[in-house]
């Protein structure tokens, strides 16, 4: 299934199912109109919308421009560095020494505001050294204190595409103080899309998604990552981070 | 005016009006019954409910122990360092070198769940070397890109007391990486009553509540926290936060 969440005004928008060629949808009205309500109840929600069918004659056009993040504002929004490569990069980026990647690396960042796909970014200035990054992400349901990777990986409920900006040079200050990152992490971006696991079907497995991510800089191709490559799957990530806390419905893990 | 927040058994639970001894309360009904709602709308429920009197015929008695935290979850919780000798301990804990603390030293902390003050908090292991921490936090309304301090002044819409647990073992490695904490730092407990800063009356100064935090641990004295000496004001704080990214109602600055 394939969810999208409308601008209606309001702070968490309207979600909708969206058909397999993205060109119509249909609202899900209720108690569940919006996704982050709907992913506190998820599996009776999926099934209460089972009927509902976006090619239909209840149907509405699909309109990207439209779009929200399909989850605007998050609960929780924990981001991991989980390939190697990345780590590489992010060493390279700030003049770092080799950090290690085990335990994964993963901070807490600002879920308040996912930003969609095709806003406007607003950043006080270049001289920040802004810069953006493809990242696969997951919105889970409830996780239980200590919930093992098997137990997890039953916690996955959509996979959404974002763009994780930076302010590089407020950043490498901030990696030195050990505190993480706040001024350094603005608001992400997240495509309109939200699909569920088996939209991806053998393309889903071992908690990663065996797809390349295309990435475009001003209509030119910047890079294709490799969503298998991942050191960790999605559910060791999610059962890393409830190692010492419960993770509640609607936290996005990247 | 003082605030609570009864447990209904829902995520946000049922905001009260709470009166000067803290044993009458009244309901905030209406679209406003919980605190996550009416901070989006504060000015305006303020208004709303000043003819409520916890004292009155319509109040109930306000029991403690059926107090959830003021906020128990919130959008965001972003704590700050904002006492040279809590620098000092700090590098002390972790056995670090000295850390600057211009500008001031802030990290983005789990907000999902505000455990209430005489909740159980369940840790994993006590190998993982549990601390606690006296805070004094603010609940603010929404804050835009590039606030300046005295405009944030006006945003602190609520002071709150806070215990921030620490797993210090697993702090000191995270810290290490440069991405802050994530297991290191569990769910916070925030004490049953939120105020608004007139209650405080001349002692509300600066952004900054001229009053000891006492703190006993197990019945004994161990601690008493000066509020006045903090090296920010709030306002500041508030402000350094939103250098580069919009603050949304319900934030919580600690």
């Amino acid at each position: 299934v394939k969810f999208s969440t409308i601008d209606n005004g309001t702070r968490d928008g309207m979600l909708v199912l969206v058909n397999n060629d993205l060109t119509r949808m249909i609202r899900c009205h209720g108690t569940h109109g919006t996704l982050r309500e709907a992913i506190e109840e998820w599996d009776s929600f999926l099934s209460n919308v089972a009927h509902l069918d976006p090619d239909g004659v209840a149907s509405e056009p699909f309109v990207t421009e439209h779009a929200l993040a399909p989850l605007p504002r998050a609960w929780q929004w924990l981001d991991a560095s989980a390939f190697g490569c990345h780590g590489e990069l992010l060493q390279k980026a700030y003049d770092l020494p080799p950090v290690p990647s085990s335990p994964p690396l993963m901070y807490q960042g600002m879920s308040h505001q996912f930003l969609a796909g095709h806003h406007r970014s607003r950043f006080p200035s270049e001289e920040h050294g802004i810069d953006f990054e493809a990242e696969l992400g997951v919105i889970i349901g409830d996780v239980p204190l200590g919930c093992d990777p098997d137990d997890a990986m039953g916690q996955i409920k959509l996979i959404v595409l974002i763009n994780d900006w930076s302010l590089r040079t407020l950043g490498a200050a901030e990696m030195r103080t050990g505190f993480g990152w706040v001024r350094a992490k603005p608001a992400c971006s997240m495509a309109p899309i939200a699909v569920t696991p088996d939209e991806l079907g053998s393309a889903w497995k071992n908690g990663r998604i065996h797809l390349p991510v295309m990435v475009d800089y001003n209509g030119v191709r910047f890079g294709a990552a490799c969503g298998s490559a991942m050191d960790y799957g999605f559910h060791e990530l999610v059962a890393h981070a409830a190692a010492t806390r419960e993770l509640c419905a609607g936290t996005v893990i990247g």
